[in-house]
């Protein structure tokens, strides 16, 4: 949605803001650091493309060994089908025969597996399956925590289970068990403990299945704060990991000296803005405000002046206090707080190296997701 | 970013969800009462182009009399002048090379006035306009409140305006005193006498102007929440109100039995979302989370069931507590916390009226805004 366009091989200084910024040495080390942080466990790693939402980044995860992606969303599913990624977890509940279409049409070019809570969800997508003479895979969520979708633990699996099986042209295949604030748990110990918790509500629920003669072929879970955890259980058979390419201001709050997983990712991903007013001793105001960053996980950092701080200038404006020596025209690369909605405010994401500007990927899932 | 696309005639049924709609009647009345509202006071219009980035809108605001849209950002200034919009002013500070030559080029096409709070921005704007051999209008900005951009009231003002008659091709033609936060103080009584503050920095402002021979032919500022205390104020020329064609649920706080102005636009924007997953007597999930829906000032509540309560699910769902009766596939229409970076989010705004969808605008200004 603007007249201007990037040119690849120009400089970092060319680069107009606000703007979403990746640095690829920063990011190659990230889609490395995540196969090796599981070497000798026995896991699949399938990354979440609600992080980027965008096709040529996960080419790069698929390339250092992820079985394929997981998608939030149906717009993200389809722009990775378009892209070229042929096997997608839509790790969501989709609802309404528009939907279920659009979702049953993508497996015809890919393998889909879809999370299901509802039975007469299920019911209706794999009739509108069978009627495209399309095959697709179905898990079982179950709600370990996150008190959001999912059947609760057990029984009500089982019965959800059963009922896929009967399904033609739907086939289950196991279970999601996905707890999204343990993430964010701030110390290593407890971030642990709750997911301890998490593996105990899965362990009844496999036994349950277990005695219903309705193997599990697939557990999956866990995000880039927990993954080591639910892939050491002995339980989950995939891991989602979404964050960790980026890293972000909040992520950067879970540091302790024993997470060394968490820890060891590097911030890979800035918003780039420029000073655009200076009152001496007061303050300097940035062009990036709302409608550039996101604020829901606090306030962006300023990565290479730690001490200065950010304030919630409105939607088009951040206010950094104190002034610092800033003069008007200055670049100041800011780590957002939330990487997720700061990537989904825009349409294009900028890789640099070197103080160049290597790349433009489209962000081709963008969008609240329809 | 979707693969859908909307018919324009189709039920609001078929409306895929998230979705931002617009009740077009509501819209229809606000579009009314804002004039209606200015009636016998002698204030022109100029509506801010940051709450919708869509020039479709704008045009029905300029036939209700407006004399021309604000912007905040370049890139909705250009989608506004690419839409045929004749006069803007770039009610903000624009910084380096390529962005004052992009405004410069945009008065080949359209007025353009632009705030300066800096004089080598303004000479260097000045020196690309005449390079281009184009005009353009410029107004000092003046801080009364908000601490963000422009110079102090007074003498400051003088001196950037004095520098500004020295400058070929970018003519001085007043001042901008805009407080934005005001616009949020609950209390009318309190917002009055926030503006009246305001009003008294103006009128220095004026005074210390008028005594350097440097005439004020515009004074411009005010928004929703407050526009009606500028306008009556004497001093003003023009009010900028954005929010007052879609409102919020923000400002839907401020109501006041003495606030006539802004309690009586009516809510004509929506977050159209659908019940993707329940859990009976505990929650209702929706498809509308941080992505969908901007939670900066506050969550979104339930247009239809005002006593049940939105809770942040995270950046794809929203959480209902209690569950209501609601089932699987229920849509659910949200009034936005904030309009303006949930408008932000969105490709196209959807235009209703009983029942049928009427118009499918782009919200062509979308973006964080290079």
């Amino acid at each position: 949605m603007t007249s201007y366009s990037l040119r690849v091989g120009c400089s970092i200084r060319d680069i107009l803001t606000p703007a979403l910024v990746v640095d690829l040495q920063k990011l190659d080390y990230n889609l490395k650091r995540l196969p090796e942080s599981l070497k000798g466990i026995n896991i699949n790693i399938r990354p979440h493309a609600k992080a980027h939402k965008c096709p040529s980044l996960a080419h790069f995860q698929i390339k250092h060994g992820s079985v394929g992606m997981c998608c939030q969303k149906l717009c993200e599913a389809e722009s990775m089908v378009t892209g070229g990624i042929k096997d997608i977890l839509l790790s969501n509940e989709l609802v309404g025969k528009s939907k279920l279409t659009r979702l049953a049409l993508l497996a015809r070019n890919a393998h889909i597996t879809v999370c299901i809570d509802n039975e007469d969800v299920a019911s209706q997508l794999s009739h509108i399956a069978k009627d495209l003479n399309v095959e697709l895979d179905a898990l079982v969520e179950i709600d370990v925590g996150q008190e959001r979708c999912g059947v609760p633990p057990g029984e009500a699996a089982v019965n959800l289970a059963r009922h896929l099986t009967s399904l033609p042209n739907l086939h289950y295949k196991g279970i999601q068990a996905y707890q999204g604030w343990n993430q964010h748990i701030r110390k290593y110990n407890d971030r642990k403990a709750a997911v301890d918790m998490v593996v105990t509500k899965v362990k009844v629920t496999l036994e349950a299945l277990r005695k219903h003669n309705l193997p599990c072929e697939i557990v999956t879970g866990g995000g880039t704060g927990t993954y080591i955890f639910e892939a050491n259980s002995g339980v989950y058979t995939e891991v989602q990991p979404g964050s960790y390419v980026f890293m972000d201001a909040d992520y950067g709050r879970n540091f302790d000296q024993k997470d060394e997983y968490v820890s060891d990712f590097r911030q890979s991903l800035f918003v780039l803005s420029t000073v655009v007013s200076v009152t001496p001793g007061q303050r300097a105001v940035l062009d990036a405000g709302l409608k550039a960053i996101s604020l829901d996980s606090g306030v962006p950092v300023l990565a290479d002046y730690p001490e200065l701080t950010f304030n919630n200038g409105g939607d088009e404006h951040g206010i950094i206090t104190p002034a610092g020596n800033f003069k008007v025209g200055d670049t100041v690369w800011l780590v957002p707080g939330h990487c997720d909605p700061t990537v989904n405010m825009y349409d294009n994401l900028i890789g640099i190296r070197n103080g160049i500007v290597e790349c433009v990927w489209p962000i081709s899932g963008r969008g609240p997701g329809v």
